[in-house]
């Protein structure tokens, strides 16, 4: 009965590293649910995932699933090289799913040259950025595990640079030798010093992130050490990629915390930002493509 | 019987992260064995596996230990402020072990207030050198997962810096999201260049790890992709301890493949080297203090 009532008309699905993530959608472009699954770290276990979520919106008519952030390599997908736009135009392939109910079309990629880069699921978010705002011209930042920033300009990406300060987060704050010695939510006060300090010294980040381990085993009050620890990491992320945002107005894209400390650092130099939430800008991504797969 | 021929005079033992090591020295100075044990995390397991390590060579009599490495927390143990020399002329203390066959003397470490450092077992290998070299006046880097510089001067350890630029290896080859990407023995080109690279422009090195990544995933040729990690993360070693090592002659102690990495970054930038041997420099260290625990 619910099923005939409320039949899915097309899945958005997104890979994050080994995280997938459904949006079921509707007949009238509502999200009819969500489900998420860990662990997804092949072809076969991505396929059988999809169906496992997705089954209980599945009647007997095959409903189209546009994925994306799953490594191209899984099926020799080609990434579309920069400048290009952010999602292409035509050409979408499906896959060929064990399962009749499903017909999973894989989202491709981007790929760099020249520095070397490559990225699968944001270009999905900027997609959707420039849906809901089409005439964006300047810098989107995303911030995450893997932050990238791309130079958006008439509708393509011009160019982008990921770079892994993320995950140093989370490496230092997993460490068994080190997680002890950081609060990681601490919001006080050392934030922005840390920021502007490893900003104008960027080479010193990996003595200053032992010196505030230092600091806790010597028991100094370090209370805002999560909040210096992540002003360090993030003043590397901007040094990193000053020609990004120096002059610039910034989007940012993502967790809203994440986003609101990007914020913060990108304000002390003077750069304006504003923030987009990432779902909403996946499935507006995603949703420039179904005309290409529902007649 | 074995034991009534060869009886243990001393006991040298360091505890390296959670890792306990033990050379058992005999009445002579030779080492009579050696013993080591992982996952040590506490005073009362370090004494724990002391007394199982030990255990073949003990008699009736006590036998003195000289710990170095362990927390000084682990026992309220002061660490010593520089400048000082690195062991300490008098006052170690003894621990009231659980067992009257082991004398345990842990050996303070260094503090230092500003930068705010620590150094709990590198102490050891430095007085080692300089019991080996008793003139030496300069400065000692020991690289490890953590990596330190010291300015030494009249048989003083006058400042230190640590970094935790060797851990930083560890996480990016450990982590299943890259470890794929990097060869983690490889001695291809691109060593050089990695390191020159990064010592001019430090703050690029997070994304330049991303774009060895990318490299790898696109399938571009990256027989290298090890040599040029270890180039870019010892560059920013090299670039954020540039007043350690700027026109001086560095004596380098640690683990032989390591040691060469860093004799060899730092011959490109015109920096002669010598390496020692870390085990011995512990050990010579340590017996400099016996002549307070033995009479």
């Amino acid at each position: 009965m619910g099923k005939a009532e409320s039949p899915a008309r097309w899945i958005a699905a997104e890979l994050n590293g080994s995280a997938l993530t459904l949006q079921v959608i509707g007949l009238q472009g509502e999200v009819l649910g969500e489900a998420s699954e860990r662990h997804v770290v092949s072809s076969a276990s991505l396929e059988a995932a999809l169906l496992r979520l997705a089954e209980s919106w599945l009647g007997t008519a095959t409903v189209p699933v546009l994925l994306a952030g799953a490594p191209g390599q899984w099926w020799e997908q080609e990434l579309r090289a920069v400048p290009c736009t952010p999602l292409p135009a035509s050409g979408l392939a499906r896959l060929t799913a064990s399962d009749p109910r499903l017909a999973i079309y894989p989202v491709p990629g981007l790929r760099q040259a020249r520095p070397v880069d490559l990225m699968q699921g944001d270009e999905t978010r900027i997609a959707g950025a420039l849906a809901l705002w089409p005439q964006f011209d300047g810098v989107i930042c995303l911030p995450g595990a893997e932050t990238r920033w791309a130079h958006v300009s008439a509708g393509e990406v011009v160019s982008f640079q990921t770079s892994i300060s993320g995950a140093l987060m989370g490496w230092v704050t997993g460490d068994p030798a080190y997680r002890g010695s950081f609060a990681r939510h601490a919001e006080g006060d050392g934030f922005e010093i840390a920021v502007s300090e490893t900003l104008s010294r960027p080479e010193r980040v990996a003595a200053r992130l032992y010196s505030l381990h230092a600091e806790a085993v010597l028991g100094a009050p370090s209370a805002a050490a999560g909040a210096r620890l992540k002003g360090y990491i993030l003043g590397m992320e901007l040094a990193g990629a000053r020609p990004y945002w120096l002059g610039q107005e910034v989007v940012l894209i993502g967790d809203a915390a994440l986003c609101g400390d990007y914020a913060r650092a990108l304000a002390l130099q003077g750069v304006q930002t504003r923030v987009l939430e990432a779902k909403a800008c996946s499935l507006a991504g995603l949703s420039t493509l179904v005309p290409q797969i529902l007649r």
